[in-house]
C-alpha cells in the first residue's frame, strides 16, 4: 500500500504514544520504531516491536535472577565467546518484529529463511497498489559471464533505454489489465457497470514479479544474524542486499556489542578448509605453495587467494 | 521446464531400473514412482522418494525391535487411536519427496508451509520455459460478494473472453520481452548481436505471476497431511486444492491405514465450540436453540448450523 | 538454584527501574514481571520479558500501520474469527520469554515441545543445588488400571509413608554422594583434601530424576497456546498441568481476548469425527443411536458418549 | 529394554526379508541396516530407515528430471560446492532414522537438536529396565581446572574405586525402590499383595539419570551433520561423542561423497575472525605477530596460536 499522507500519519500517531514499563529497552532503536526506513524506490523496513537488548543475551547465557550484570566489558567479552564458539541459543532471545514492503521476486528470496513468522498482505483478499520496482539506472547489469547468477557490467545506455521501455510499459500494461478483469479503479470504483469483475485471486496472476507485497515479518536475534550474514553478502542479489543493509544498521542501533561480535566473527570472519589450513602452515613457514601442492581445485584454489590476497602478498615480498 | 521428450524418457528410465533393499516399503506407492502426475495445464506432481508406510507409524508409537507387527486389525486400531488424539510424532516418522511444477502465485502460498525442505529451480541461474497458467474457462469466475477471498459464479461468455485474451496476451508479451532483454532466444541462441543481455536475476522481474516454476519438496507425513486438510479444503483456491488433492491420492495408495484415519478424523470431522457442545447437548434433549440462545455470534450460529444440517433436521422434524 | 534472599532481592531490584518506551504493552502481564510464581515444592515460573498485546494480533492480520485499532469489539470479534478458523499465523507475532525452575522429568517432558528457544542452567559446567520435588500426600497415588499413563486412587497412609521415605532416602543419599564425588560441599570447600573431586559432568548422573533444574524459555503466543492445551488438559501428569495453569494465567493477564478466544474455540472446545458427526444429526433429529449403529469403536463410543454426556442427557429423557 | 534373544531375533528377522523397489538406494547403508552398533555399556544406534544417496543431493540440487547422474567426479564436484558455499538445502533431501538407547544424561543433550522427530520408550507407560550406565575405568576423570566444563587427568584407583563404589550402589538401590514403589518385580509379578503400586509417571522420578531409555530419532542429511559437528567434537562431552562418532561412520558408508565433503569442509576447517584473516596475511607476508599487535584477546590468540600450530612454525623457523 502506497505511502500516502493517511498512513504517514498512523505512523506518527505511533510515535506519540508512550508507555511506563519493566521490561528492559534499547534506546538505540527507541529512536527507529516505526519509522519508515526507505529501500529501492516503493520499498521500506519498519521496526514494529522488539523484545531484548545485549543484556538479555548475556542474561540468558547465565540463567541470572536480574536483569543482567551492570559491567559492559565483561558483557562484551562474553558476548564474544558466545559468537565465536557459535553458542547460538542465547540470541534466540531477543525479538524482533519488521513491517517490510518489498517487490514480489524479493518476496520469494526472502521467504526461504523459515525460521520465521509471517503475515502478508492477501491479493486474495485485496487489491494489489500500482507500485512495481524499476531499477536504478546503475543497476541495470548484463549477465556475468563467469559466475552464471551474478551480474557483469552495467548496460550501455542504448541496451539500458531498451530495457527500462520494456520493464516500465509491461508493469504499467499489466496493471492496466489487472484492474480491468477486477472491474474496479483505484478510487475503488466499479469501471463498467456492464461488465463482471474477475475474482482477485485470478485477476492477480497477470501482475509481474516486480511488484511491490508488504508484509509483518518477525524472527529472533540469531536468525536475523543468519539472514544479513547470507543476503548483505557480496554474492547476494542487489535487489535483497540492500535491504539486509538496513537490518543490519538496526542491528547496530538495537544490539550494539552483539553487532560488533557479528562483525568480526562472522561478517569479516571466513571458513578454511582442511587443505586450506596445510596450506596456510606452509605459507607461515615461508614455503612455496600452488595449486597443485595444495591438493586444491583451480576453483577453490582461486577463492582461497582471494580471501588471503596471496597474489598481492607472494608478489610484494 | 517443459516436460519434452527428452524429460519424459529421462522418467521412463528411472522406472527400469529396480534395487533390492531391507527397508520396507508400500507397493501402493511403488506403483506411480516417478510419474508425472498432471494438475492443471501444465502442472504435475512426481513422487520421486519415500521412507516408511503404515507399519512405521505402529513401529515408532511402540519403539519397536522388529519391522512392525503382522496384525492389519491391531495396527488399524492403533493408527486410528493415534490420529483422533492428535499423537502426531509417529506419524513424522515417514517422508516425501515430490518434484512439483507449478505456478509461481501457487508457489507463494505453497512454501507458507514452512515446515518442508525446497529445492527450486532459479531464475537467477537458469531462463525460465514459456510455460504459463491460463484458467479453464469453468474456472474463471466472478469476486465472491459475500467472502472477500472467495469465488462466486461463472463468468459469461462475453466476460470470460475478455479475460482470456488479456491473461493470454500479457503472458506471451511479457515473456517475449524477457527473452528480449536477456538477449537469448528459446534454442539458446543470441537475438541480436549488437545487444547486450539483461542479467537473469533482472529480466525475470518481468515475466507475470501465472509463470511456471518447480521444485524439489521433502516434507514428512504429519504435515503432508496437515497440507492437504489445508488446501484440499472447500475454501482454499482452487489453484492449489488440485494439487492437494493429487496428494492426498498419494496419500492413500502410501500408506492405507492412515488415509483412513485422516479422512476420519481430520477431513470429515469437525471443531465444536465450547458453545456449540452446550448447544449441541440441548438439541439432543429436544430443547430448543436458537442463535440468541446459544451466545454464538450470527456468523457462528451460521456455520454451527450448517455443520450440523439444522435447518433441514429441524424442517423435516 | 535455591531462590534465597539474594535471588529474591535481584528479583525486587529489577522491578525498582522502568523505561519509558514507544512500543505496546500490556498492563496485566506487568504486574507480575519478573515476580516468582510459585510452582510444586520448590519450582517457579518467572515472567522474563513478553513482545506485543491482543493489538499485535490485530494489526498483524490487518498488514497495518499503526498500532491497532482502538474499538475492542472489532478486535474481538477479529481474534475470535482467527481463533476459530486456524488463522494462526497473527497469534505467532507476540513472544514471551520465562525464567522456570521444575524437576527433571518434567523438564523432559516439556522440551519435547520444539518449536521454543531453551537456555538452561548447565551441570556440566556448575553444581546443582539440593533440590528435589517430593509429591504431596495427596498426589501419591496408584498406577491405574484402566489407563496405563494414569494415576488411579490415593494411596492410603501405609502406602504413603513407605513411598515418602524412599522418595526422600534415595534423594537424600544420591546428592550426598553427588557432593562426596565431587568432593566439594554446598559452601563450596573442598571436603577431603587427599581426595581427587569426579567431573562435574560425570558426577550429575548420579541425581535422580525429580531434581530440579531451570531454563530461560521463549516460545510465541501460537505455541504457548499449544503448550498450555496439550499440557492443561486432565490427561496430561499432574506435575506438568500445574505449571501449564500458572502459563494459562499468564496468558489471561496478558492478551485477554485471545484468552477469552483460547478457552471456547481449544479449551472448551472438542473434535467431533465423521461418524460422530453422522450420530449427532441423527440424536439432533431424536433418532436412537448406539455404539454399533455408530460404527464407532467401543473405546471411541465411550468418549464421544463422556463428551456429551449422552447417558446422563437420554436417560433423563 | 534389554537387547535379550528375542528382541535379537526379531532384528535378525528384520534382514530376512529383502523388497524390490524404484527408489535410489545405497548398498553401505544397507548392510548395517536393523543392526545393533554398541555404544557405551548398554547403548547402541540401529539404523532403521533411510531415503536418499549421494546422488539425491545432486538431483535436488539440479532440480532434475532422471534419477541423477553417473558421472561420479562431476557429482564430487557439486557437493563439495554446495558444502563449501554453506548451499544447505540440497542435503536436507536426504532423511535417516535411528533407532538409539542411551543414558538419561546424554538423551537431555542430544534432544536439544531440535529439527528432528522422535518417539520416545514411554516410562508414564511401561516400566524402565534394570539397565544403567557405569564409565569404564579411563573415563573416570578429575574435574577441569581451566576449562569449567571439561575433564581432566584421570583418577587414581582409590578415588576411581571410591567413585564406582557409589555409582553402582545408588543405581542399584533406587532401581530397588523403583520396583518396590511399583511393587512389580522384573517378571512382571506383583511383590507384595498388601501394598498398592505407585503410578509409573511417579515411581520413575526415584531412578538416576544414568539409567538407560530408548527412541526412534528422524532426521535429514544436513541436521544430521550438523548433530556430528558439535558433538563429535573434542569439546563434546565424551559419552555424547561416541554416539555421534558411530553416526559419523554411517554417513561415510551411506553418502560416501557427502561424507568427503563434510571432513574437508567442516570437521577438518576452522573459522578465522576478522583480526585473524589480518594476522595471517602478516604472518604470510612474514611480519612479526603477537597477541598485542594482533588486537585479539588472550584467550582468541591461544585459540589462534594453536589452530595454526604457531608456537611450533616461528620457533623452528
Amino acid at each position: 500500500m502506497a505511502l500516502d499522507n493517511e498512513r504517514k500519519s498512523e505512523i506518527e500517531e505511533s510515535r506519540k504514544q508512550t508507555e511506563t514499563t519493566f521490561r528492559v529497552s534499547s534506546p538505540g532503536i527507541e529512536e527507529i520504531l516505526y519509522k519508515p526506513l526507505e529501500v529501492l524506490d516503493h520499498g521500506f523496513i519498519r521496526v514494529i516491536d522488539y523484545m531484548g537488548n545485549d543484556n538479555s543475551v548475556v542474561q540468558a547465557a547465565r540463567v541470572s535472577y536480574g536483569k543482567g550484570t551492570k559491567k559492559t566489558s565483561e558483557d562484551r567479552g562474553l558476548i564474544q565467546y558466545l559468537m565465536r564458539h557459535h553458542h547460538t541459543t542465547p540470541f534466540e532471545m531477543c525479538d524482533i518484529k519488521l513491517h517490510v514492503k518489498l517487490p514480489i521476486f524479493i518476496a520469494r528470496q526472502w521467504i526461504r529463511h523459515r525460521t520465521a513468522s509471517v503475515n502478508e498482505y492477501s491479493a486474495r483478499y485485496s487489491i494489489l497498489d500500482n507500485e512495481f520496482y524499476i531499477p536504478k539506472r546503475e543497476q541495470l547489469a548484463a549477465q556475468s559471464k563467469s559466475n552464471r547468477q551474478g551480474r557483469d557490467e552495467i548496460l550501455d545506455d542504448e541496451n539500458a533505454k531498451r530495457v527500462f521501455d520494456l520493464l516500465i510499459e509491461d508493469s504499467k500494461s499489466t496493471y492496466d489489465h489487472y484492474r480491468e478483469m477486477l472491474n474496479e479503479d483505484e478510487n475503488g470504483n466499479i469501471i463498467d457497470e456492464n461488465k463482471t469483475g474477475l475474482a482477485r485471486e485470478l485477476a492477480r496472476m497477470n501482475l509481474t514479479l516486480n511488484y511491490y507485497t508488504e508484509w509483518y515479518w518477525k524472527t529472533n536475534l540469531h536468525n536475523l544474524l543468519n539472514f544479513i550474514r547470507l543476503r548483505a553478502d557480496s554474492h547476494a542479489q542487489y535487489e535483497i542486499r540492500v535491504y539486509a543493509e538496513i537490518m543490519q544498521d538496526i542491528v547496530k542501533k538495537w544490539v550494539p556489542l552483539t553487532y560488533e561480535a557479528f562483525m568480526e566473527y562472522r561478517v569479516n570472519s571466513v571458513g578454511v578448509s582442511g587443505k586450506g589450513v596445510k596450506a596456510l602452515k606452509e605459507l607461515i613457514k615461508g614455503d612455496k605453495v600452488t595449486q597443485e601442492t595444495s591438493g586444491m581445485s583451480k576453483r577453490e584454489w582461486a577463492e582461497f587467494s582471494e580471501m588471503f590476497e596471496l597474489q598481492k602478498i607472494l608478489t610484494n615480498a
